[in-house]
């Protein structure tokens, strides 16, 4: 776990550098004020770190790899920005600073996480261009879309009272691992792997992403007024089934994972406290 | 004008059938629905016809020539939804019937403005790729982005209330010109036509847009609260102004405009209704 935790603050450096030295390039008006203050207000930057860990296994991390870590970042920072607004969520902090919406404003908010998506694709696009490189682009906003995390706020938003585990696990293969699934999956695609190693990865993914959300839930436990994995099933099976989905993600990438960065990532999921 | 008109049926024509069998993948769900109903309101398609008229000036319509203009269209639609929202203009009508977040609330209202952006990146990442193509659709974001449109609507949602005539131009050329120079440049770029020809319709394009502004502010004249060119100059001045860049606009797209399209398009814009 030591091994994984310098691992995760080196990555975490390096993203940092990146997505700094891309802020210095917004304007200074208040929605480019606003992009900043929400892309480098200290998150854990686990998504861009998984990019960069899939990378060494795969291949290298190269520019384009590293214009892959900072778009999805920048796409899970537009999520919560727009989550966090009034009309959704309605929270006034994130990550103990206040959120984007109280700090500049509803619209300057909302123009902010339009700002960093459109980013996204713009940062994408200047990459050095392959066909196995604009494949993997496709892949991550076929990953953020209406098909994926969008399509899981949307089922979020309706707020459906009897929320059933059928539907709660669609939520949540949605709206949290599709993204990460994007992590892993656009790198798979970038270094063109066997369909075999694709599977392996976004299967693993999946499962971590399923038990991310669980984890989350459990920390939340006491906070969160929405149905999720431990109101719907109690705290006791919901803490079994994240034990069993990190044993199932563990399986199916150990093969891959000589470094046993994914490994220590999901007991890093099962221990964390934020 | 009788031909231009023809014309531009049949290019909404085209148009419509793209973005309604578009429109068919949707999923069935708020979200869906709020993105269907927003995208086949009965806009004028004037963004995508520019794209088409363009691409038979250039070379031809091709399925990439599509993806090109629905995606405008999509970029267009989103922008409309957002900037709809209370927290923005807070319009309750948007071309005669209840805006997005009237119809389907607010939370849907963002998702779905967020999920057009997404879809537009899609559906582009979808074409046919060649250098040509990424080019042209690199282009287009960072005329939708925070250098380009989403930097317009910045100034815009700031209320200056001392907005001066340069500030008023630097908003209109962002909020609406660059989407109409995404229009007829990411045709350039996929066509990959000379510098010179490129400039001509990019500077055409630039000075149509604020031409169509100024229309609009008259247009508006009564409704508008909002400082714009009317306000700003009274209506005889920005009249005289209209006219001067309508000139101005067709002077420098006439070599190219074989079927007299560009040239009616700054007269249909002299005398629109809507």
């Amino acid at each position: 776990m030591k091994k994984f935790l310098q691992t995760l603050e080196c990555d975490t450096k390096i993203i940092n550098e990146y997505l700094e030295n891309y802020c210095g390039s917004l304007p200074k008006n208040t929605v480019g004020e606003a992009v900043r203050y929400s892309l480098m207000s200290g998150g854990k930057r686990l998504r861009p770190s998984i990019v960069l860990e899939t990378a060494k296994v795969l291949g290298k991390i190269d520019d384009n790899v590293m214009r892959l870590a900072a778009a999805i970042e920048m796409i899970h920072t537009y999520s919560l920005i727009h989550d966090d607004l009034p009309c959704m969520d309605d929270d006034d902090f994130r990550r103990g600073q206040p959120s984007c919406h109280k700090k500049f404003g509803e619209d300057n908010a909302v123009l902010a996480g339009d700002a960093l998506l459109n980013c996204a694709a713009e940062l994408l696009l200047e990459g050095k261009y392959s066909l196995n490189y604009i494949n993997a682009v496709r892949f991550v906003f076929s990953c953020s879309g209406i098909f994926g995390m969008i399509g899981g706020q949307a089922i979020d938003v309706s707020k459906t009272k009897n929320l059933d585990y059928e539907t709660l696990d669609f939520l949540t293969e949605n709206k949290t691992s599709k993204l990460i699934m994007a992590c892993v999956g656009a790198v798979c695609l970038y270094f063109d792997v066997s369909a075999f190693k694709f599977d392996c990865f976004i299967s693993f993914a999946e499962k971590f992403g399923k038990a991310f959300q669980i984890a989350d839930d459990m920390l939340d436990e006491e906070t969160d007024e929405n149905l999720n994995y431990v109101s719907l099933l109690g705290i006791d099976d919901a803490a079994d089934i994240l034990k069993q989905l990190s044993d199932e993600a563990k399986k199916l990438i150990e093969t891959y994972d000589s470094d046993g960065f994914f490994k220590s990532l999901c007991d890093f999921n099962l221990l964390r406290k934020i």
